[in-house]
């Protein structure tokens, strides 16, 4: 049993970090109920604190698998025990009453059993979680109810019911999320839809930045600036789907992160924030600048609607340059990263510089948007930035020297417009290459992000491991961050395993390489389980304090972002 | 009486806000023994919650000014009322016999006079605090105890010592704030001096970062990468004698933010910090990016001191980059601002943009450090940055076609790298020349922070209202972020008063135009008071919160940056 093997393994990694975090006072048992009814198989001592979570986290392996094996629903929150701190499935469905009535629409306030299950179910969502050992719920959790709220009064509103009925909150927009980040709680909820708070409120062009809605796309918001003839951008610039309170809410990037950072950065100036009490906030105003105490913004960049929704923000935009893009090979991706640290250090024009594996090239060549066929050799595209062709030129030049010391061949630039679109687009196009490689497969994508200097052993023990798995797989990186992607293809529920153990793998090895669960995907369900690996006991037990002083009844997106309850699948 | 009016004019201002704030379930009355002493006199419905702390306020103006006036000396913590929290002065002895037994050196444990006075003292400090209506603080409180650890397990037992005695906490490290952020609290406490700890503990050249200790000035560490040829440097340039600590802990900046931004970015990955639990936490890995939940880094950037010492940090370096300086002239300071959005805005590589005004370049040609004689007009310095002089002389050559657009004059750009030195040292070099342009003087030096388009109103509303009144002054701009900085010239406590007023109005004025009390100086005691105003209550409560959560005893650093203890000079 490929899982459960990988399952103890795991557990007994975090042995010590599970005592720790046991002993700690802040540590609560909620929803153990299965703990009374632990195996006594189980060669742990039962009179340790953390046996229950132990057990729990075992059998989560074995009927985590068994359950995704055979494929049965999820579990509707009847069936499961729940929290007594929620309510019950009648208090939801006076909620539901409730809700109805404030808004009187059915556009507004839906329990379309496919618009429930739309809105809890991702492709990429890979997770199943044990709330006892016989109840576990599938990725693709239902939502009790759906509901899209057309402005920040609205957002009060819900959370006002949802405190009133105990009833969880799940924040939903551009559905991008890779790690079960929207997907409901295992009692069901409130899924907060904001694509319907969508709009730009102001522009303040001399300022460079904007006022918008959180449900705006950052794609949206640029279509936008350049059909107004205003030469500014946003330059984030993660999948393209994705919406400004998702981003805000992952900390997310993109490739435009070498160049402009990411949102953990200052992009986000400001946003009015409904808090689990109800009341909104702004955290701060308009000035680019600030040095009035710690930013609450930042509270919320990274939070995944645990801490508050997000009904309005002010972004930062940058000057819309020229741009072009070059692509050089390399004989490994050892050479390639020493090229881009060299040029990274050179503080020359770059925006963007992505690692694309051998295995992605041949992708790009099977499937890719242009016609180019590629050598396939692990390569790099740069995309280089002005203020004037003439500095693109010089950039271009100094990085051709660099990428040549390095054992890149087969530089070119692009000599047109069209084909910088075109090179760009293939890079684009990655994921939707990658699932071509394999027939009938579906792709688990993930990300991690080392300090750049560790990248070439990452990638190296990486792409070891998976070829010795057989796995078909490409590999991506936003290099000049250290940030490494991959999209493992599987078929199947024993592949799925195989992967699962694989990402796992990848995983362990970036944190002992000073690195990160995840550069920019965030946390969700599938990262849970690392942080206090990655962050110590102290910097989780800071976070969670922080969420609980502000979701005391612990509604707020709950059972994403913390290690906390992957065994009771709750906040506590 | 210039002083008391101003005070009741704000008070009559901010009636709302403290009406909302002595209503919500959150705030207590501590230490307001003087409220039951309230003068009847004063106009106010003493039935309203709110009303002592009214009442102290007014007196605060009123015994504040005729204190300050008559020079009395900072009454010691036995003269004051002293919330029953803190240890008493009895238990202070005897933290300090554990401190001396502990460290074993008076080397590290230090209580002598001067040394206590100047860790309290700053020649920028000019508030005074009322603690009753009898009893004040001046500028310039000094420590119960100094004490100069060596390492983070060195801070450890010193928190621990505080925390068994209850006595407060209040680091130090540049002696660089101008707004209180190191005197003592109205008790006394334990200071604790970071200039020992400031090693650098490892460079990696091909991550561009570097671990170091809080205690080091970000002076230091360029000088040191130079030395060791390291092309790399650390771009956030406040005062000179700034260290990392203090930097973090103010939300610095300096005339790098243009290109680089601020301190609450990207600069700092990670934190070592000894929470006032005790407890020791490393907020992050040394990955650049990582969207493992928020970022608790950014928690400790702007609190100064108040949930936390910081004894260890990863800060990112950028590329040296070859630059130049280039200066120019203009009518006024609407159109030099005009002149500035416009640059911005052309994404051309600039690495400061500087506003100084004409007194200020009055200042510069009679006490500059250059022999260089300047047209007395309203005047932008830049500072352009490469990779190369090529693109260097691209930059300026686009700059002064757009400065010249505006009716800048006289664009200069340095011949030589002397030239460009001398230029930037006179504009360095602006406090100094600027006290040499009133004998005897001393200074008032503060900053707002507006969106760049508020920055001409702003600037123009502030210089009429400085005429008006008669004062000498200057006024420098980081203008690229629309951060302002005045320093206001005064040689009694009439001009005093009158300045005080002064800096009162520039606040409010920027605080309408969608701009923070503070761009980059801090709050520490001179700008609590705008914090309800400018961040709402909401968001200064969530602050204070997370304060509470973090620090229940409220020892660290107490009085600074939270409003609330404007009166009773302690947490509540």
């Amino acid at each position: 049993m490929f899982s459960a093997s990988g399952y103890f393994q795991r557990l007994r990694q975090s042995t010590t970090l599970w005592t720790n975090l046991a002993r700690s006072k802040s540590i609560k048992h909620h929803g153990l109920t299965f703990a009374r009814r632990q195996s006594s198989s189980v060669p742990l001592k039962s009179s340790r604190p953390w046996s229950p979570i132990i057990i729990g986290s075992i059998a989560s392996g074995l009927v985590g698998y068994s359950l995704s094996a055979f494929g049965k629903p999820y579990l509707t929150s009847e069936a499961l025990e729940i929290e007594p701190k929620y309510g019950t499935p009648k208090d939801f469905e006076q909620a539901i009453k409730e809700l109805r009535a404030l808004f009187d629409s059915d556009d507004i306030v839906s329990t379309h059993k496919e618009d429930l299950r739309i809105h809890g179910y991702s492709e990429n969502d890979h997770h199943p979680i044990l709330h006892s050992p016989t109840h576990v719920s599938l990725p693709g959790a239902p939502h009790t109810v759906i509901v899209y709220p057309k402005s920040t009064e609205d957002v009060v509103k819900i959370v006002k019911t949802a405190v009133k009925y105990r009833m969880p909150l799940i924040p939903f927009s551009g559905g991008t999320c890779l790690e079960g980040g929207y997907r409901s709680s295992p009692v069901g909820g409130i899924c907060v839809d904001m694509s319907g708070m969508n709009k730009i409120i102001e522009i303040h062009e001399a300022d460079s930045d904007l006022v918008c809605q959180p449900g705006i796309g950052w794609m949206e918001i640029n279509e936008i600036l350049q059909q107004k003839g205003i030469p500014l951008f946003f330059p984030l610039d993660p999948g393209p789907g994705a919406t400004i309170g998702g981003m805000m809410s992952t900390g997310c990037s993109g490739t435009n992160a070498v160049r402009y950072g990411t949102a953990k950065g200052e992009w986000f100036l400001n946003a009015t924030v409904v808090l689990p009490s109800g009341e909104v906030i702004k955290t701060r105003q308009r000035a680019r600048k600030s040095a009035a105490g710690f930013d609450t913004t930042k509270l919320f960049i990274g939070a995944e609607g645990t801490l508050g929704i997000i009904t309005e923000v002010t972004i930062r935009l940058a000057p819309v340059l020229p741009t072009t893009v070059a692509i050089v090979h390399f004989p490994d991706v050892k050479r390639a990263t020493e090229a881009v640290i060299d040029v990274i250090n050179r503080g020359v024009g770059i925006q963007c510089v992505e690692l694309c594996d051998s295995e992605f090239m041949r992708s790009i060549n099977l499937y890719g948007a242009s016609q180019h066929k590629y050598p396939e050799q692990d390569s790099l595209f740069f995309k280089f930035q002005g203020p004037t062709s003439a500095s693109i030129a010089e950039t271009s030049k100094i990085v051709k020297e660099i990428v040549q010391k390095h054992g890149g061949t087969g530089y070119q630039l692009a000599r047109t417009e069209k084909e910088a679109l075109d090179l760009w687009a293939d890079r684009k196009n990655a994921l939707y290459s990658g699932l071509a490689l394999l027939e009938g497969s579906r792709g688990w994508s993930t990300d991690v992000c080392v300090p750049i200097s560790k990248l070439p052993q990452l990638v190296y023990e990486t792409k070891q491991d998976l070829q010795r798995l057989g796995l078909v797989s490409i590999v991506l990186g936003h290099v000049g961050d250290g940030n490494f992607h991959t999209q493992l293809l599987f078929r199947n529920d024993k592949e799925l395993e195989i992967v699962r153990e694989a990402v796992h793998r990848m995983v362990e090895r970036a944190l002992k390489l000073e690195g990160t669960c995840t550069g920019e995907h965030g946390v969700g369900i599938g990262k849970r389980e690392y942080l206090y690996e990655e962050l110590g006991e102290g910097t989780v037990e800071l976070m969670r304090s922080v969420k609980k002083t502000m979701d005391p009844l612990g509604l707020f997106n709950p059972g994403k972002v913390s290690q906390i309850d992957r065994v009771s699948g709750v906040w506590c």
